[in-house]
C-alpha cells in the first residue's frame, strides 16, 4: 500500500529516469506530460476523451478558477476533480506566473502580489497563504508554492533578491499547507544565471517536500540556454523526489529535458498550436491549412493511431480548419494530445527497458530537422 | 429486401403517422429530425457522438458545401459520407434557401440564379441543373429539388409568378436527377397564402417523386399562421410519401406538424442556441448564464439521461460558458440534440402506441406556458 507522495523510481539510464508517484487521487507513470486545463477544462476535451488519450494528470490554474468562477465555487461544488469530472490527479500552479504574466499593474511586497484581473480589472491580492488556501480549496493533489516569476532578462541583484523572496515564501506555503493528502513542490528560480539556479536550488531544497520543480521558464528566454541550463541543474536536483519542468515545451525540448533527468512537464503547445491548425507529426509539425492538402485523402499521419488519423482525411482536416468549425480544435487536440502522450510512453518504455540512449538519438534525428 | 425510396406508414393516429423510409444508407424512422451538418459537419459534434444521440440522418448544405471546399473535392475524397466520416442516410438542400437569404445581389432567370459568395465575392450560378448535379457529385441519400425562396412577405403576384417557375424548375431538376439510389424530393411553395399553397401543392405532387416537402418557411413570417397553413395542407399532401417540413423548428413547432401528418423535421436551432447557452428542458428554456446558477450542483435537467447532465452541473455549465470554452458549445449541443432526439422517439413511440393525442396534449401542455 502506497500512500501519497511516494516516488519509486523503477529504472534510471543515464540520468534519465523511469518512476512512479502516488497522489491521493492515483499514480501517475514518469516521465510524464500534463495537458493543462486552465479553466477547469482542457480545451476542447471531455475528460473520457484525456482518459482514452492516456493522460493521468492534468493541471488547473489557481490564477483563472481564482478568478472565475472562484475556489469557493469549486468548493461547494465538492472540488475541482468533481466540477470539472476528472477523477485522476491534478497538479495546480500557484498562480504566480499568471500574476506576472497576464494581471495588469501588479505590486510585489513581501507580503504578497497586488494586481488586477486581466478580465475586469478587478483588484485581487495573492500570497503564499492565499495561493495555498485557493490550492486546497480545489482539492489539487499537487500544490504548487507561490514564487516570483521574473521576466527575461532581469538584472542579477533583481534575480537573487527575488530568489531570497521566493524561498522565504517557500516557507510560509509550506507552512500554510494544510491539507493533508495534498503534495506541495518547491519551486526553483534564478533566472538563466548558473549560478544562481544552484544558489535557488540549495535554498529551496532546504526545505523538505514530496517534489520539486524548475520555474521561470518560458519567459522569453532563448531556448538552447534553458537546454543547457536544465543539463547541469536537472540532475543535480533531489535524485529521490520527482522533478517538474514547468511549462516546457516541444517534443524536442521534452526529450532533452528527459535526458537531463525531468521526470514532469505541462505545456499548452500541443492544445494552443493545434486550434491554430498545426499538428505534431514525426515527419515535422505541419499546417493544416497548406493547400496541397486540399483534395489530399491521406491521413494526417498514416503512422498515428489517433482517432483523427484513423477517421478523416487531410483534407477534410483542412476544410473544417478553414470553416472555423469547432470540430477542427477538437480533431487536431485530439492528434496532438496523441503525439506528447504517445511520445512520453515510448520515452518511458525505452527507458524502462535500458534503451534510452537509442530512443533519444532517434528523436533526436526525427526532431532536429529544417 | 426494401429498396431507396421504399416508405412504410406502420401506423396512423389521427394525421400523425409513424414510418419508415428507406434510403441508400439505411432506413429512418420516421417522425424524425434531422440535425444539420451545414459545412460536413454538425457544428460541435462528432458522427459517433451523433450516432449515440440516435441521430438516423443528418443534413448537408449545397451552398456552402459548393462554396467551400467544393463539390469536386468532395467527390474525390469518396463522397460527403466518406469526407465526413457519417455513414447513415444524407439529405441535402438544394442551395435555393441559402442563395436567397445568405448571397449578395443574386439575379434570377429562368435558366437559374447568379449570386456573390457571403465568404469572398466570388461570382456563382446555380441552377436546376447544377444543383442536381453538386447534390449528386455529394452522394446524397436525399436529394432536394432546386426551388426559389421568397421572403415574407411577396406581392401574391410575385408568389405565382415564382410558383410557376419553381415548378418549371422542379421538372429540370427531375430531368437532371440521374444518381440511381438517390431520392428527389419536390418543394411546395406558395408563401402563407393557403389558396395558393393549394395550387402549388397540386403542381408539384404532379410530379411523380419519393417524397414531398413543404419549403418556403422560416422566412420571417408570423409562426402561427405556418402552423394554421401546416394543419390544413399536410393532411393534404400525398400520403403514401414522406412528408418534409423544412427548417422547422421549436419542439412546439414539431408537435403541432407532426398532429399535421408531418414526417421529417430538420432545424439549425438546437444546435445554434446550443452555442449561444441556451438549453431545451421539459420545464422550458433555459440559458445557462443566469446567476442564480452560479453554485448549482444539480444537473440542468435532473430527468435528462444525456451525457452533459449525467455528469455536469449547472454550475459548471454557466462557467465554461461564462469563459467562452469550446466544451460549453460540446456539452450544450449534446443536451439539446438529445432533447430534440429524444422527443421524436417519444412522438414516434406515441404514435406506435396509439397514445397520440395523450401524448401530444402532454407536450402542449409543457411546452405552452410563460
Amino acid at each position: 500500500m502506497t500512500s501519497a507522495g511516494q516516488f519509486k523510481i523503477l529504472a534510471e539510464d543515464g540520468h534519465a529516469r523511469a518512476g512512479r508517484l502516488t497522489t491521493a487521487h492515483g499514480d501517475i507513470e514518469t516521465p510524464i506530460f500534463m495537458p493543462v486545463g486552465t479553466r477547469a477544462t482542457v480545451k476542447a476535451m471531455t475528460p473520457e476523451e484525456l482518459k482514452d488519450l492516456g493522460a493521468q494528470i492534468i493541471l488547473g490554474n489557481t490564477y483563472h478558477l481564482h478568478l472565475r468562477p472562484g475556489e469557493d465555487v469549486i468548493a461547494e461544488l465538492g472540488g475541482l476533480h468533481q466540477f470539472m469530472n476528472w477523477h485522476g490527479p491534478i497538479l495546480t500552479d500557484s498562480g504566480g506566473f499568471q500574476v506576472f504574466s497576464l494581471s495588469d499593474l501588479n505590486t510585489v511586497t513581501e507580503e504578497g502580489v497586488e494586481f488586477r484581473s486581466h478580465l475586469d480589472g478587478g483588484k485581487y491580492f495573492l500570497s503564499p497563504e492565499k495561493s495555498m488556501q485557493i490550492q486546497m480549496a480545489l482539492g489539487s493533489d499537487i500544490i504548487m508554492a507561490f514564487d516570483e516569476c521574473l521576466p527575461h532578462p532581469s538584472p542579477r541583484e533583481k534575480i537573487i533578491e527575488s530568489m531570497a523572496m521566493t524561498e522565504r515564501w517557500l516557507k510560509r506555503s509550506k507552512a500554510a499547507m494544510t491539507r493533508s493528502p495534498s503534495l506541495l513542490f518547491g519551486i526553483v528560480q534564478g533566472g538563466l544565471d548558473l549560478d544562481l539556479r544552484m544558489k535557488s536550488l540549495e535554498g529551496v531544497t532546504a526545505v523538505d517536500l514530496p517534489g520539486y520543480a524548475l520555474g521561470g521558464f518560458s519567459v522569453g528566454e532563448p531556448i538552447h540556454m534553458m537546454h543547457e541550463l536544465v543539463k547541469i541543474v536537472g540532475p543535480k536536483m533531489p535524485r529521490h523526489k520527482p522533478r517538474y519542468l514547468m511549462g516546457v515545451g516541444t517534443p524536442l525540448d521534452l526529450i532533452l529535458c528527459v535526458d537531463a533527468g525531468i521526470d514532469m512537464f505541462d505545456c499548452v503547445m500541443p492544445t494552443r498550436v493545434a486550434r491554430n491548425g498545426n499538428l505534431f507529426t514525426w515527419q515535422g509539425r505541419v499546417s493544416i491549412k497548406r493547400t496541397e492538402f486540399k483534395a489530399d485523402k491521406a491521413p494526417l499521419d498514416p503512422e498515428c493511431s489517433c482517432y483523427t488519423c484513423r477517421h478523416y482525411s487531410r483534407a477534410y482536416l483542412r476544410h473544417l480548419y478553414l470553416s472555423g468549425e469547432i470540430l477542427s480544435a477538437r480533431l487536431n487536440t485530439i492528434h496532438n494530445l496523441h503525439f506528447y502522450l504517445d511520445l512520453m510512453a515510448r520515452v518511458r518504455t525505452a527507458i524502462l527497458e535500458g534503451a534510452w540512449d537509442k530512443f533519444r538519438d532517434f528523436c533526436l534525428t526525427q526532431f532536429i530537422k529544417s
